[in-house]
């Protein structure tokens, strides 16, 4: 079933409505076809193309942007003042969007897309392809005691067999990167990081420098530059050879700070055709990986579809699967089902698993007298097992083997803080610090392999004891990115746990943690809808930023500087278009004034027109540049001369507005 | 017209139906009575009562606190266990939104609140009742230039006349203060400060200490502390002889930190009406004081209005107004005009003015290659005036006489930060600085007079040069309070500007800002409704109280430990009814699980009852309890009988749940 969806209506809206149409409610045994072929979220920006920036050491590098066009300044406007238009230059800007936004490639989200790094992965020589695991009905929940469910299974082509390192290779970024290599993945993320700055050299070199916290990010970011960070473990590309569709993207404190969004379903609600459209909803407003949370059955086709359709990385956290198959019971949980799990999530592609290897016996008591205890479902789970078998958790115990099957896929580390603060009296404690020092010596394990890793932190910790737990990630885990959950900054505002924890994040993305996890408002009392997601995605793209600003990243305050540029000239359109919301800050703007007019007009509904203290900015900055008024000679000059000659320049009016 | 709303009506729904009703559009020459009589916010919160602590010092002070009521704790749940529930004690918060949720106060917009402080001022002997000023048209722009409106005048009572300090009396808080006196005021602030903290002092030995970033908050705020902290200039109540109505609330880094929430008509949109009906709005949620900004016609009735129906202190720019009475001509402003407003809204009870003295000649150049100038309106509108005449400020040479009126009524000054940072390019430049250090100046000058003050700071500023902002500040203005708009640490997000703004508001209110001023989602697009005043307030609690968290306020995070222990607990109503949005919280946490029993189920939509880590660590806690396992031998126990009694004491299940 190939159609558009009617203009204005949501995916779910006219999946609703075909479904209406059709009458016919799901029958057992007779499989409901997934609705997706071209997600709502599939519209390019406003005023916004998509380019492509070629690589230079690698030509199959086709790196994408998004270039907004803006209007002119009109005459006599801004600081160039002059008679006639000025031209804006196109900004760019990074672009999380995927193919989704570009016009040019047909979506078909039951073919997934397009496989972009298909050949470098082949080309490489160091990975086969093989028959992989069989799936069987416990990957979706299906065990004797679960309902059957009849969800659709993504129609992989049989000819797409998964891929593994072949046997004494190792098929990780950083293992190419510490023997020299810059792989196809470097190349990409390094042209992606430097924000195109033609025609905006002057604004650039007003920008303030920042302060980057001990971090040193360059003014270009080179190939090189990426091949050494990754290599000195301080950054990392999550790409499994399985996920081909991706587009690479780097994680660490000397690039843009990133943001994740959670998706998943659980045992509560949602559906696979929710989960699908939003992971690209999710991206489509800016987040750079995403994380599949998903509880419920169907698991295992949940995430096939979410992956071949992903254009960013997939991160999961196995133990939840692995739990599914053991009906919930965490006791039940043994090391073979869970490495078969972590088998199952690689050869499909999964680019980051979220491993709780720190959640140690001897630190479970320690969280005894916490006002939450432990908040991690997964750190929660291992901490049942632990003190029910009375064991060491067989996370850890197996860590080098898990570190075996991370290599041969390329999967990144994401190690879990189990053990992290749910509430703002637990923040900073013992046992939360103990796990640190866990996953720092694990993280030396894994580097050992090759393995990338970053290092999950908390969590809920007020602002005065956030850059504690920054300046002690970076001790102990050898500089190895750290990617946090807010923090939370306050306990009381359920509801708003998007913004409790936007000031914490910001905070800590400043310090350096490399990608922050978003909340979203639904946070702590149920499960977020497409709005809350959003809202999430668009906060944490506003923490984040905040956080490049502050840490001086190259180019970062250029968007800040045009759309500021946008606003003291009154170009309206320019000024939604640049923003991270276009539609929302349009849709505020006509709120009260919805005339087309306005979106001219050189006033706003804030002031009115005689109010404007932008209109009479121009006005001094005029008679500045007109008369050559300097900073220290303006106090100087005649008073009643320079009052007369004021008013005989038209101190009344606006010259542009005439 | 004295009637109750609908139960689930806003006010401005059922002013509506009652229009509709009466099918009588309004006709010039008769006036549309004001429909204000039991605005919709007047409504108590859920579960909480309203409560007044007394005096000691004055028997006439009553100081009003919200008291939330709490279920027990249900047997075996929580650090207490035991078999039989666990009462939980009253906690009692800090509450702005005066006698509209007392339900023993009849309220009548007509009438006005009552005039708590009348007895307090009058029994000082140093103040006098007057005739005032005559009202004029132009108060209300009625000038010959402007269209008439018939908007009904308050009702004021005739007896009701204006009171003034006598010849050569000082009625200013801190004159009182530097004379050695505790006012009524003074204790009223003190008892408010001091969360009473009874029942809880287990989790308050517990609390985190805070970095108070070179404040010096004691554990317990006595009157004395109050009034010396108000001698140094350190913190002010800005309390008008002419708004009695209001309860006094104090503004200082040492104090926990205020929110302010502008509202105000411009000449674009909004009424009377509206405007009183967002200040009770405003303080329902939160806000300790309200800046009533309006710009169009009426401005002397919305005011009248407001200020007699405020129980928290108002603030003005009395330049707009001034400007309104020239008919919108900046260079038509003259001192005699701008003195004559002061006079005019003293009289009425504006507690606090908005002064930008700071805005010299030689200062305006320096804007001139700003990317948006001066975004300031009183700041603009006195550059204009400055350039047209080449004169010096007449704020700031009239600034003496200015003294004068406020220490004649005790109004404090808000020293407008006129040249404020409009864009994060232009933060902490040449012109925000100079500005500053005239406010400095300007500081000691009123403090000769003993006129209390605070200090209006920016703006736009990246997250890393905010701090030099607070540090300046101290240096340069003696300490006395600041009061900072966000600051917004980016420009690019316009529709979130709540959000940039409550990350910058954080910080600078952890670094000692003594008040912030709220920012809304409709900044640099609209102007705000109902929901964005609601939003930005909220928004503003949360980055108040997470820098009170991280200065160490005494008692600041009790609210949030006792909302995380009713998390752990499944104390959903508990959580709500804590949290800064009870109906907010209530309304997301039902639209996964709406079902009554759900309220009290021991999960959530977000993991289900298999996957909950709260249930998990109850085990844990349980467990530990149980068997008195340390942290220092639970690793030494025997593995296998550990297993095993861990199995035996019945691990599957959550005790409480039984």
């Amino acid at each position: 079933m190939e159609h558009r969806l009617e203009s204005g209506t949501t995916f779910f809206q006219q999946a609703a409505k075909e479904d209406d149409a059709m009458n016919a409610p799901q029958s057992a045994g007779q499989s409901d076809p997934v609705q997706l072929t071209t997600p709502a979220s599939a519209k390019p920006f406003p005023a916004s193309t998509k380019i492509y920036v070629n690589g230079t050491l690698h030509d199959d590098v086709r790196v994408p942007m998004r270039a907004i066009t803006l209007t002119p300044t009109s005459p006599g406007v801004g600081p160039a003042g002059g008679n006639g238009e000025t031209p804006n230059p196109t900004l760019h800007v990074y672009d999380t969007s995927g193919p989704y936004t570009d016009p040019a490639v047909t979506i078909d989200l039951r073919h997934g897309l397009p496989p972009l790094r298909a050949g470098w992965i082949s080309g490489r020589n160091d990975t086969e392809p093989y028959d992989g695991r069989t799936v069987r009905p416990e990957d979706n929940g299906h065990s004797a005691s679960s309902e059957q469910t009849e969800t659709e299974q993504f129609p992989r082509d049989a000819a797409l067999r998964p891929r593994r390192a072949r046997t004494g290779q190792n098929a990780t970024q950083l293992h190419y990167a510490r023997k020299g290599i810059i792989t196809q993945e470097m190349e990409y993320v390094a042209i992606r990081e430097n924000q195109l700055r033609e025609g905006y050299e002057e604004l650039v070199a007003r920008q303030h420098r920042g302060d980057d916290c001990g971090a040193a990010i360059p003014s270009q970011i080179t190939p090189e530059f990426v091949r050494d960070e990754i290599a000195r473990g301080r950054a990392i590309i999550p790409n499994n050879i399985n996920h081909p569709e991706s587009e690479p993207m780097i994680i660490g404190r000397n690039f843009l700070v990133k943001i994740n969004a959670n998706i998943g379903n659980s045992a509560i609600s949602s559906s696979i055709e929710e989960e699908v459209d939003k992971m690209v909803w999710a991206t489509h407003w800016g987040a750079d990986t995403v994380m599949d949370l998903s509880t419920g059955p169907d698991i295992h086709k949940t995430r096939e579809w979410i992956l071949r359709n992903s254009a960013v990385p997939i991160g999961t956290v196995p133990i939840y699967q692995a739990l599914e198959k053991v009906d919930g019971v965490a006791e039940a949980l043994t090391w073979p089902i869970f490495r078969d799990t972590l088998i199952e999530q690689a050869e499909q592609g999964v680019d980051y698993f979220t491993i709780h290897a720190g959640v140690l016996l001897r630190y479970i008591p320690l969280t005894a007298k916490r006002a939450t205890g432990i908040v991690s479902r997964g750190g929660s789970i291992l901490a049942k097992w632990c003190l029910s078998h009375h064991q060491e958790n067989f996370l850890y115990t197996n860590f080098e083997e898990i570190c075996e099957i991370m290599k041969t896929y390329d999967i990144a580390f994401s190690l879990g803080d189990g053990l992290r603060p749910g509430a703002i009296v637990d923040a900073n404690d013992a046992a939360q610090f103990a796990e640190l020092e866990t996953l720092g010596e694990l993280t030396q394990i894994a580097w050992k392999h090759d393995v990338q890793v970053m290092i999950e932190g908390p969590g809920h910790v007020p602002m005065h004891m956030i850059k504690e737990n920054m300046d002690r990630q970076l001790a102990s885990c050898g500089e190895a990115p750290f990617y946090t959950l807010g923090p939370l900054t306050t306990d009381i505002a359920p509801g708003y746990d998007h913004i409790t924890s936007a000031i914490g994040a910001a905070m800590i993305g400043w310090y350096g943690t490399a990608m922050l996890c978003y909340v979203t408002p639904k946070e702590h009392l149920g499960l977020p809808n497409r709005e809350d997601v959003k809202e999430g995605v668009i906060t944490y793209k506003i923490a984040a930023h905040a956080a490049d600003l502050a840490k001086g990243h190259p180019g970062a305050q250029l968007r800040d500087d045009v759309l500021s540029k946008a606003r003291f000239e009154f170009r309206w359109e320019d000024q939604f278009n640049l923003s991270l919301d276009p539609e929302t800050a349009l849709a505020y703007h006509d709120e009260t004034l919805p005339q087309d007019g306005a979106k001219t007009a050189h006033f706003c509904s804030m002031c009115g027109p005689q109010f404007c203290s932008m209109k009479i900015t121009q006005d001094v900055r005029d008679y500045a540049a007109k008369h050559g008024v300097a900073e220290s000679d303006a106090i100087q000059l005649g008073m009643t001369e320079k009052s007369k000659e004021f008013h005989d320049a038209g101190s009344e009016v606006y010259q542009a507005a005439k």
